[in-house]
């Protein structure tokens, strides 16, 4: 399973797409941030994610879990986002504001 | 609806136990927060939460949204964590690690 690391300076627009496309195609992906900037990054990239894919009729989800990662011989703590695909019957009404299309 | 403010400053694990505690009670719970340092300490909070409400047998999932607030006269945009109950069933196998008593 590739693991879609994100860094301060990802584009959130380019990393949603690509949460977006593994998510039509597996139903699931991880997403990686180490760093309050790069955590930043991918909870807006879900965000926008949420977006594409709820107009494609798949609802997604998502818990944060922490990891240890070494890089350079550091340990450092990751956080990786779990993102899987839910029942759509299970969204709260705040997440089923109308899509664009519908507005 | 009270709605879960947490800042830059906020502590992560008070702030899980704020979040459990409201999860327990209405299986619903909103945490909004403004700028990279306090999207992190939310994340922290919800990953933390949802080991908490996992002894209890409780599973929860999140989805960030954005929102308009305005502060002090100035627009901001926030980010705001939609948490909710799902059923355990649809969790993946990355949210499914042994639980401390089970360890």
């Amino acid at each position: 399973m590739d693991i879609i690391k994100v860094s301060a300076r990802s584009r959130s627009s380019s990393v949603a797409g690509a949460i977006a496309g593994i998510m039509r195609e597996r139903h699931y992906a991880e997403v990686q941030s180490i760093g309050a900037d790069a955590v930043n990054q991918s909870i807006k990239a879900i965000a926008i994610a949420h977006g594409y894919l709820r107009e494609d009729g798949i609802a997604v989800a998502c818990i944060p879990v922490f990891t240890n990662v070494d890089i350079e011989a550091l340990e450092r703590t990751a956080v990786r986002f779990i993102v899987w695909v839910v029942d759509e019957a299970s969204l709260p009404e705040a997440l089923l504001a109308p899509l664009p299309d519908e507005a």
